[in-house]
């Protein structure tokens, strides 16, 4: 970029809205994932008008533009890999603009982080339920970018669940609206459905409008310890298909447990296989028993050693606890996590945890897994010395070989982070050089110019 | 198309699997709009890689393919308007491929009917929910490809809400997948989502992976029946704001509850200006009692001068009577019906039906409405004396500004019946040039030769 492209778009935002300092740049070149692409210039638009303007600007000039909300992707996608304008767009578009009572929808802009939405309409009796781990700080943008999943995934759905409405800029300029405030719309292509999960490569979602749900009055959560990973991965499946469906059905493995225990002394059952922390809700207190009771039987059924009811809040929280503190935790294995969300058909998840521990000793690196099995969803870590670079390359071939095991149990690469710059060299294990040879035609009919967040999702 | 072609085409499916007589071209030229499009070949593929051959022929020699299914789409969408080969998927292709209990999913061809599958998972305690009108004969091929709604909308959603994956043929013989049997993948574009309700235009559809609910225990049906209209639409959207989700929430207005009490005599309350019926369900009777109580306050609160629980089937089967005879009983005022599935944001019912009022008193033309008033979706039928040109024209201007004031309120053109031919001219009403040139350019994408059901969608 020359010094008069960088005057041209501060002429957009205005002065003290577009930068090419260092500082800067610095603050806006790296994600979740540590690693760090320094664009060229970092601008913070007011509205729609002036991201349909730098788009404009940007694909005649051909300059890259990078979508960006929090930053806090765990695959890169937010990552400026050929420089270019990063769009920051968590500064000024981060308002939550209507939310409609009457029709249960709420209307924001993309920089609103997922919790403030949470909040707001939980105040008025109202419930988004998508609940991605960042959900204190991940805006709304970036979860439609990437389609974000969470905890409740297994009750409500993810994010594409929600979206009835978005509004867009194309590379081009162009300012578009896909879907109505209604759950039924089906004049035209889809367009909002391709939107989502595109992690910014197709358009600049700049206004979306999400499905409410009525906030259900009653919630209870539980604990099962299983003897091995086998038996509590038959519970997680076995208890889905017997009609009842938790908001929430999570595990850890042993390491995981025992890296809470360490870390946090909580009294945590050291020697189990796993645990499975659930949670269910509805309108009625019947509804909880009958819920939790036939958890419960499912639980034992499949070989639960123990069974632990939450009766308040604080041992809900008391619950919850180890789950919400397995990440941090398991770094006492290794200063390096390679951290992926493969998904499977639940059915598959005893044969999936099984092989990855096959892999674990084939290549004799640690591999805690926890997460979100009620969908499938089992965040798998291979733990390495990130100093060591033998070590690390042990840790990328077992990492291969866990996404080959995926597919072949017919499973995702991703279940809730996309693909991004992380995941771009596994696509082939995924798709066929059709498909990919698809996804670049989609890629070409939004953004001939390739101007859009280019470089990732391997295309 | 010459003989050659047709020559060409039964090599690939067989003898007695590829037509050109006028017996078939008359079988295969129709569909519930009653527009007679004729087509110069109908072929019976058996498999995928059938389907793969003839797409690949026909986009060598620019041949139109129509797939279709059932042919009872409302819009033409499986009509040839530029000749060519109707591609009949309900002969061969009608298989359910697999019901999985333990991921509960179902795998199906796409000539499966609707119904066929609702039967076969509710036999294993497993439920399809989306339920059109057509359900007894439609096929899911069509259901995804047009988007499919129904009754049951209001709680559960729609087609699009079900399909976890499918399988497809690209217009150049390309096979791909797109989509896994889990509930979350981010991985690539999201093709299902775009395939879905792009009514045949993009690729045909060979496969279709199903997500499926577990059964309700229990259900129970109820009438309110309302002074007005405005009192029956207001307590439609305060109903659906308080916190409980019927399963159903449908309504007719006088002229159509006059209509079916004019064919059938059922005692229906015929001075009433609607009658509202509904249906709750639930794994517990608590649930049950839980949501008709509330209900039947919020359709007093909102003037219901009468309201009736069904105590069994029989009674239930009772109220639905006039729900599901009103489409032919309303035919005694013309015999010409233009049907339109109109749907607006809920909050926008009252004011949707006063306006069609005035369109009625406007033209002089009789619009019984009736539908799926929990999504605010409202079936409005300008009927008309189909010999009457004058009467057919007047009719065309009604349905004109009913669109217009549809999608003034923030609604959409189709809640479930898409474009097809028949909506066609009236793309422009709802979206901008830059939309329509963004769905060309996706059209192109996948079919750059245009041989897949061209002219539709106003393209």
């Amino acid at each position: 970029m020359t010094n008069q492209n960088i005057k041209d778009l501060e002429a957009i935002v205005g002065k003290g809205e577009c930068f090419s300092d260092k500082a800067h740049l610095s603050a806006y070149c790296y994600d979740a994932t540590k690693e760090r692409k320094y664009p060229e210039c970092v601008v913070f638009p007011h509205n729609e008008e002036e991201v349909s303007e730098i788009l404009k600007y940007c694909n005649t000039h051909l300059i890259p533009v990078i979508p960006r909300g929090a930053g806090s992707g765990f695959t890169g996608g937010s990552l400026a890999v050929n420089g270019g304008v990063v769009l920051a767009l968590e500064k000024h578009m981060n308002q939550i603009l209507e939310i409609d009572m009457e029709n249960m929808v709420a209307r924001v802009q993309p920089g609103v982080v997922n919790m403030q939405l949470q909040k707001a309409v939980e105040a008025v009796g109202l419930f988004y339920p998508p609940d991605p781990a960042s959900e204190h700080y991940s805006t709304l943008g970036g979860n439609v970018s990437e389609n974000a999943g969470g905890m409740r995934a297994a009750k409500y759905g993810i994010t594409k669940d929600f979206v009835m409405a978005l509004r867009a800029v194309l590379p081009n300029g162009d300012i578009i609206r896909a879907g109505k405030k209604t759950i039924k719309d089906v004049a035209g292509y889809n367009i909002a459905g391709i939107l989502i999960a595109s992690e910014g490569t197709l358009g600049v979602i700049t206004e979306i409008t999400l499905k409410l749900l009525s906030k259900p009055k009653f919630k209870q959560s539980a604990m099962g310890v299983f003897p091995s990973i086998q038996s509590a991965m038959n519970a997680v499946y076995k208890t889905m298909a017997s009609g009842v469906t938790p908001v929430a059905m999570e595990f850890l493995d042993n390491l995981s447990i025992r890296a809470v225990e360490e870390k946090f002394n909580k009294g945590l059952p050291k020697d189990a296989g796993a645990i499975l922390i659930t949670e269910v809700d509805g309108n009625l207190p019947e509804e909880i028993t009958y819920q939790i009771n036939k958890i419960e039987d499912k639980f034992c059924e499949n070989g639960a050693v123990n069974f632990i009811k939450a009766n308040n809040e604080e041992e809900a929280a008391d619950l919850w606890f180890a789950r919400k503190n397995a990440s941090p935790s398991i770094t006492i294995y290794g200063s390096k996590k390679l951290n992926e969300d493969i998904t499977v058909p639940r059915s598959k998840l005893p044969e999936l945890l099984e092989r990855i521990a096959e892999v674990s000793k084939k290549y004799g690196v640690v591999i805690p897994c926890f997460g979100h099995t009620g969908d499938g969803n089992v965040h798998t870590n291979v733990m390495v010395d990130g100093s060591n670079p033998q070590e690390l390359e042990k840790g990328h071939k077992a990492i291969e070989e866990i996404f080959k095991i995926t597919v072949e149990l017919g499973g995702t690469l991703s279940g809730e982070h996309g693909i991004g710059l992380s995941k771009a060299p596994f696509m082939h294990l995924a798709f066929s050089e059709e498909e990919m040879q698809l996804f670049r035609s989609i890629k070409q009919a939004f953004d001939p110019n390739n101007i859009l967040n280019p470089g990732k999702m391997g295309l």
